[in-house]
């Protein structure tokens, strides 16, 4: 079933440079709409390399941009894409490589959320423009892919340090060439960026830093920082206050980041200096396409499909983690003035869409991309009495590990982290969830929970957000939601208590949080395969075992068979089978291998791994020397 | 034998406080010898809480400011201390107590190396002024000594954040009372502390920064804020580019940060402000001790003895882990100049001393407190060309995960990662060591190395350093060095291939890096009480199993017990327990609970976590039902 693409190519009205002007005052002309099916290239099928571009002229170089952008459209509503940010930057790529001359000159993406346009310019276009090889190039900046790529990114905030890097090691080698980072204004509110720029602005040699000011993190940016920005975007750069140059770089202004030949204007007085520089330019987020540009946020990527004229936004929403997080804490926030839901700049892929966010008011902080101040803050909202709730995806908590230890576990506070997108999936190799059990589980005093059900998640929020004694994180469930129906009344004080949900013998199945519906399969198969009713359990903690029950699981149990999403090293299923290391007891641990794993089908990781009822059988066969009775 | 304590009191000159005053040109002048016996306190005795402060007088705060310079020299050199910045704001911890009501207004202090002031006016001086008393008082801020400190730190650049959360703690609970940071300038540099102003920047009601700039970190400082810092001191804080203004607080400066009057003056204007305010006071690190002033490095923190007449900092130096980097890295440089040696502002701490400093030059990047950056910096050098070694503690690697993870380990870039001071030891809480291991071992692509011998160390820095393939860790041995004699020709590109430096049965030993001591001594034990020749096996590798090896080690033994100087779960160990869980070998792990444990004697440790051979060998032979003979 085609849907049909519907979307408007925009150019932007010239912009006032002097004064204040700002976007709000600008139009976004409709120029040329664009379906899936009649736009022609006019000048994209020409460029094959950074050198084609240099080759162009100016009105050539606004083709290409509409080239690019119903490019970016296409693709990211055929597949799913960061669709603002790479459309607000395609105006500075063409410039970028208008000027320097990639790779000798490198160009850092930080976050890479800006780099389609990049990527079509240096031999991967048909990734853009040829449905069938979409999946051939990545999202994000990739080494593997084009030797205009200098590293693997997708967390944001590294892009100035990484490329602080390569300008020493040049120096250091006696290389030659400059080096470029790109760095939205959103990332630069986190602390790696900022050390970056500490150190760059001292490096003494060339390092430019373009600093692409969207007025937009994914969300809307949080900070003092920003107030600085927008009074340098007011004052077209001259404000007389200036972190960069409080930090001592060399400064340029540019208003209108989505002219050419300004950036080219700008880029030609700044390619080969001596020294550290930023050149903060001014783009417009989304730009191209009017809803983009409306709403920035809900356009920072889309899923397949939100584009299409048929969308419909309004159709019946099911229940999911987050709607159950969301309804649970506007519930809470009526009864208890004192919760503090806190969000590191990811707020609608945990659920905290504007709506809720403003319903929220003073209980609600957006710390910017800040996930190390985030816990901190968490914990000292905490020890004066608030109850802070902060919602952070697995991938980002990695970022955190010093603070969930220091900050927040060494001082007991109360604080309650809730870890989204945890588990084994097909996600791209910079943003997997697998790691946040052995990142969490090895800290002291911390309580790492995971529910498996509505009920239980409800019933450990109920008790993690009104108790003052533990640093509480739970492993939010990931895919549908599963609901008994039936009120959990566990008193999750009595930490590390398993629950044995079915008791059998022979075997027991210790299925952790998203793992516990394969767990029930697994049980199924040993049952049939077997003929063993295996005992199935639910360990709900991650940070203790319980050795009472390990314990007794020997009478008359001679394998323990252990189910976790995510990676098996330093994780849940090592602790029970060290538990078990010195006794006759067999353990089978099962969970994703120590790798980055890049878009790898979900069916294709459970074959490698195992992790199927079918495979896991045949292991404990093997393990137990027993023969697998033949299906019917 | 006692020592003389020869230390000398000193009280600055007052000093100019417009135009460009600088401690260069400020006079130290000796008023008071002191030693060891005939000090007499003139205002301490009478202090016992912060209300006592407020009523005194302000010459007699002056004394009061003498005698608790006298009491941190003498248990500094008594017991090993923070020397230079609790010198330095002995003066600001006065006029604090003086203005503000503590604990009702809440003093939160960055990295707590400055509190021992504020511990002598908050019912502790008994901790600095009675050597039997001494090590009843931590030298860290720590709320089970007093309702004056509000949290556990140690690590720098997590006071404002955690300050920040003091104050909307306070905002949604209707509370009272100014919160106050107080953080050095060292400490500015991480990027905590960063994204702490910059929402502490925002949070609209009362906070109070107090930045402690002492023009130093541990060593000099580093990166563009100092010359930002530098500016404002040049002039008296009115330098039309303020980076904290730029972030949007309200600023005060106060030239003489160690004049009680003026900095009373100044906090008296901020008490009870409804914003966020800056107040920057210039202080003179390590103030009332010339040679603290003189060699603010050196004195930043002090070992026992060092301000006695007769200690010799000539005597002869023994070799150390510590000096054997150090000279393999000076002979590098001679023949490779694209190293580049990295220190995140702890250079002493692994030997990176100034004349050493002074040779690296260019091959030389302290980054400051930016241990963040540190690893993607290293990335990036090592991607262009140069061969990056980075000096880590274990403490501090903590800080670094996500960075480890995708910075360096996701883009497999060749930099060497020394870990420095990692094992079970005495330290504060803090500063435990015992974390790396689950924090490096789990992530992929690294490959973590520990050395058991000066050999083992110095061909793993030559693999590590001449390899493209690789990011790679050190576990940097502590304790004494042990040297073969010979050297190691091992080809550590052959990963994960374990050492078995003796061959036995019944019983393997495998003794990960400086346990390996250890692991000789089970081995002796082994023979001498149960007759066992056992085998013993040095790993080297943490980051992947000799499969093939403890495969083989399945043919004649029964058991297989591990050693490792760190936290159990998530370690070494758990692998090895892991890899034997289906078959019947026995496997039993040695290391550390998981725990934090507070300056804890290591004999103690090593009894709590059975780390003697004695213990180990009941251990083993309660496993396999042994009978140990008896001494005879």
């Amino acid at each position: 079933m085609k849907k049909k693409l519907l979307v408007t190519l925009a150019i932007m009205t010239s912009m006032v440079i002097s004064g204040c002007c700002c976007y709000a005052s600008q139009k976004v002309e409709k120029v040329e709409k664009v379906t899936n099916d009649n736009y022609v290239l006019k000048v994209l099928d020409k460029v094959n390399t950074p050198q084609d571009v240099k080759n162009l002229s100016l009105s050539e170089m606004n083709l290409l941009a509409q080239d690019i952008r119903y490019a970016i459209m296409k693709r990211s509503n055929t597949i799913g894409g960061h669709l603002g940010p790479d459309l607000g930057f395609v105006e500075a790529t063409i410039a970028l490589h208008y000027v320097f001359n990639s790779p000798e000159d490198k160009i850092v993406y930080d976050v890479s959320h800006q780099i389609y346009p990049h990527k079509m310019m240096t031999g991967r276009k048909e990734g853009f423009l040829n449905p069938d090889k979409y999946s051939e190039i990545s999202g994000y900046s990739n080494p593997a892919e084009s030797e205009h790529d200098f590293f693997v990114v997708g967390h944001t905030s590294t892009g100035v340090s990484l490329a602080t890097g390569l300008a020493k090691g040049r120096d250091l080698t006696g290389g030659k060439g400059n080096v470029i980072a790109v760095v939205g204004d959103g990332s630069l509110s986190g602390g790696e960026a900022y050390e970056g720029l500490n150190n760059a602005a001292v490096l003494g040699s060339n390092i430019i830093i373009v600093v692409n000011d969207n007025e937009m993190a994914i969300a809307e940016p949080h900070g003092g920082l920003y107030k600085n920005l927008a009074n340098l975007r007011r004052t077209n750069g001259k404000s007389w206050n200036n972190i960069f140059k409080a930090l001592g770089f060399d400064y340029y202004y540019v208003e209108d980041g989505n002219n050419i030949s300004e950036l080219i204007n700008a880029f030609k007085k700044v390619k080969d200096v001596n020294h550290p520089v930023i050149v903060h330019i001014h783009t417009l987020k989304g730009k191209g396409l009017e809803a983009a540009v409306e709403n920035k946020e809900a356009y920072h990527y889309i899923a397949p499909g939100t584009l299409d004229e048929d969308n419909d936004a309004n159709k019946p929403k099911v229940e999911t983690y987050n709607s159950i997080t969301t309804s649970y804490i506007l519930e809470k926030q009526k009864i208890d003035p004192s919760i503090l839901v806190i969000s590191p700049a990811t707020p609608a892929a945990t659920g905290l869409y504007k709506p809720i966010r403003n319903i929220l008011g003073e209980n609600y902080t957006d710390v910017g991309i800040a996930e190390e101040h985030a816990i901190a803050y968490a914990s000292g909202v905490a020890k004066n009495g608030g109850k802070p709730i902060l919602e952070i995806m697995s991938s980002f908590v990695q970022r955190t590990y010093d603070q969930l230890s220091q900050d927040l576990a060494l001082n007991n506070s109360p604080a309650t982290i809730l870890v989204f997108g945890g588990g084994i999936s097909n996600a791209d190799m910079t943003h997997l969830g697998i790691f946040d059990i052995p990142l969490i589980s090895n800290i002291p005093n911390i309580v790492y929970l995971a529910p498996t059900t509505k009920e239980e998640y409800i019933a450990m929020l109920n008790w993690s957000t009104s108790q003052k004694d533990y640093s509480v994180a739970i492993r939010v469930p990931t895919g549908d939601v599963v609901s008994t129906g039936v009120a959990d009344t566990t008193d999750y004080s009595k930490l590390n208590k398993f629950k044995v949900e079915e008791k059998g013998k022979d075997i027991a199945i210790i299925a952790v949080g998203n793992y516990y519906q394969l767990g029930e399969k697994v049980k199924d198969e040993l049952s049939k395969k077997l003929g063993i009713k295996a005992t199935l359990i639910n360990p709900r903690y991650l940070t203790g075992l319980d050795e009472d029950l390990l314990k007794s699981l020997k009478r008359n149990h001679k394998l323990v068979i252990t189910l976790e999403s995510g990676v098996i090293d330093g994780g849940f299923g090592e602790k029970i089978s060290r538990f078990y290391s010195s006794s006759d007891m067999k353990v089978l641990n099962y969970g994703a291998k120590k790798e980055f794993t890049d878009r790898v089908p979900l069916d294709t990781l459970n074959k490698k791994y195992h992790l199927t009822p079918e495979l896991i059988v045949q292991d404990a066969a093997k393990c137990l020397n027993l023969k697998i009775k033949k299906s019917k």
